[in-house]
């Protein structure tokens, strides 16, 4: 028989769409939610089950960060303020170039402990040794839409593209039938990988029936370089090579103009929306009311530590909220229940996990739970515009996935945060060294 | 004699010019620093001060709120996603209208908690019944520019509008030689107040040599409302009564044309950049690089938390960065120093405390601790952007003001946070039934 457990607290947030539960609680067997409602009906209901009570908290379904680069948490800060081609190619790639597997790894599990602590129950990812995170991500025990990055040049991952393709197709054969970690072929861009290459990421995506995964249109460097080579816009050109699918999601789609964002809507392509990122990096603002309008399934996603710089999707609801209400003039253009859908239900939809997002009988028991007792949470009139305006990183108590949980009382059980920290450090040194001997470094300043 | 200490941590950040001191140190005498440098210079140089000594932290000049509406905190969440004028006439001013003395009190109180969280140390404020908010503030030990908002209605807090006059001179002659209490004659707006009013209100505070403190050109409404009425925009308008001087603060300047922005410059008025109020109310984005490049001192603010909806102002350095980078496409267009001095020194000088803002010698110890345990503040590449990019309210663990320590590690010494708690339920539900006698609420709802 499966363990039953209930979970009751001041609030329960079940989805944008209801209304939040005064006294609530959710009803849990196994790894799935059985109940929700008042407590009194959900206790009396479930009598047998275990009860955990949340006095002074909030039970929310746990966040989605649709797009990310992890391991890139060990880069944070090494340089800011600058064109994105300058940081890539004066600070990023000369540091990649000398990238250890264990550090992708201790990288990986300093993102986790920043993901958990901010709320984030699933996430995905597209990076070099990406083996390592996903033995990360396994270890530690969230879930996961994972894909090695894949271009033309080689990688100091998987060498020759040919053994990127080889890890990416014995990762999607591993990984088949994984309830929480899902395999994702990733190509890159369209700047970094040529057509040909995109044509066999499609193929072997379909084979597998799995996501592809690509950054598209981010910024107006990308759209005239790819219309240099091909004649054709990103969205015109991955259309032409058929990747414009209901398997594809398509990362920052800043630069789209409007008949591609009613392409996007009629292939049912996914997006993973990154506005602090596309703010940070100076690509611009995605069109967001435009995309949500066509009823694009569109997630939100902090993309790497090293351009954002924290893992941190209340953060991103809120940008992504009070942006589009700043540059259009509109406080109601997008609201608080928009991007409360983006950075759960449809951002799950996104990462093609479809039972995650919500807290509803039937899905999975993916949840955190927000601690009120946080006096910047107080008076709780209005426990979505809290969670949406109002919440910060450090706030969240617990975190549950599948039923399990993952923190407890802001104690995480699967890995050992003092560990990650003096590893890092270490690898700090190190990478110190190469910044040093590679180039003058402005270090210490921004 | 005077009380000697010493404060040692891992990184000093004396201010946005001077690169960040590696095991740095700060010596204070009374409340004012007299050294800042390597822990063994300073240690040696002040060997009979009392060291505490940071392991793991960050030193880091007390951050600047240069306006907000602190008491509001007691009204956060009641409506969201909501035009200006709705948002005041169907929720705001309703309430307001049975807005008690003590609401007021306890509203700062649950104010003054999430700003010292955040490492704010000094703070300008503008509201009803502000002796309220002064005697709070005066509690727990904050310093501040504060004013009772005046309007040619009459007010819940004084009445007619002559009350609020007499009561603004009696604050500026018991506060006249106040170091951590500044009064500021505080006319609300160019459209609540009549040019007569303004004339006043600008006589007053030159009579008392204070800063004059007033919303000006927030919106396109605003500008279009003081058109149709004088035939002048705002800024137009206030400079033909006198009041673009050297003692303005001018608050949100969303509204400016290339010449105002000149004429602010030219004239030495001080503005309250307000970034994220501005977002979320659908004003627009302020030309703050044009600013900046005048060479204007602007300072940052929260605006109210009821509109914002926090008190934090790293979020808001990382927005007033972020939001220009994206809409011009520039990533050097706003920097991490740039806003870092906002923050500090700018925001200080726009106050009128020219003592404030600086870790160097002769400024007041006027100061927070950042701890950098946690790991979203990892590794430690670059400490002026983890401050402004990567830090969160609440990773802030003790704070200091004129050489005392206001909170300890994370716990707050000048009040009680249960009993401010406590009273913040209380007030709520008298709020909630006023909101539901007055008109069917849409609360719980966003």
């Amino acid at each position: 028989m499966k363990r039953g457990i209930i979970l009751a607290a001041d609030w329960v947030l079940c989805c944008a769409e209801i209304p939040p539960i005064k006294d609530g609680a959710v009803a849990i067997e196994g790894s799935k939610i059985v109940s929700v409602g008042p407590q009194q009906e959900v206790l009396s209901k479930y009598h047998h089950f275990q009860v955990y009570s949340f006095k002074g908290k909030l039970i929310f379904p746990g966040l989605v960060n649709a797009h990310t680069h992890a391991p890139m948490s060990i880069l944070r800060g090494i340089a800011e303020d600058l064109p994105l081609m300058t940081w890539l190619t004066k600070y990023i790639f000369p540091v990649e170039s000398h990238l250890k597997r264990e550090w992708v790894y201790w990288g990986t599990k300093l993102s986790l402990i920043e993901m958990i602590k901010s709320g984030i129950v699933l996430f995905c990812d597209m990076y070099l040794f990406e083996p390592e995170v996903i033995r990360a991500t396994e270890e530690v025990g969230l879930k996961a839409l994972l894909g090695e990055g894949l271009f033309d040049f080689p990688s100091p991952g998987y060498g020759p593209l040919e053994k990127g393709f080889e890890l990416t197709k014995e990762l999607l054969e591993g990984f088949q039938n994984n309830r929480k970690i899902k395999i994702a072929v990733s190509p890159h861009t369209l700047y970094t990988c040529s057509p040909e290459t995109i044509k066999k990421c499609i193929k072997l995506a379909d084979k597998y029936a799995a996501p592809l995964h690509i950054h598209l249109a981010e910024n107006k460097e990308e759209v005239s370089e790819v219309q240099k080579r091909y004649e054709k816009r990103p969205v015109e050109l991955l259309d032409k090579l058929g990747g414009l699918k209901e398997n594809l999601l398509a990362v920052h789609c800043v630069k789209l103009e409007p008949k591609e964002i009613d392409l996007l809507a009629k292939r049912r392509v996914k997006v993973a929306h990154c506005p602090e990122s596309n703010l940070k990096l100076g690509s611009g603002i995605a069109p967001l009311p435009e995309m949500l309008q066509a009823e694009i399934t569109v997630g939100l996603g902090t993309d790497g530590p090293a351009s954002n710089n924290d893992l941190d999707i209340f953060s991103e609801m809120r940008t992504a909220a009070l942006i589009h209400k700043g540059l259009r003039e509109d406080p109601s253009i997008i609201t608080a229940k928009d991007v409360f859908s983006m950075a759960t239900d449809l951002g799950a939809k996104a990462l093609f996990f479809n039972d995650t997002g919500k807290l509803l009988p039937g899905y999975r028991a993916d949840l955190g739970i927000l601690d009120l007792q946080h006096l910047s949470l107080q008076p709780d009139y209005n426990p979505l515009s809290l969670v949406v305006y109002s919440a910060k990183a450090g706030y969240v108590s617990d975190l549950m996935i599948d039923g399990e949980f993952i923190m407890k009382n802001y104690h995480i059980l699967t890995l050992d945060e003092e560990l990650v920290k003096d590893k890092v450090q270490e690898i700090k040194e190190e990478i110190l060294l190469i910044l040093k001997k590679n180039f003058s470094p402005t270090l210490d300043k921004c």
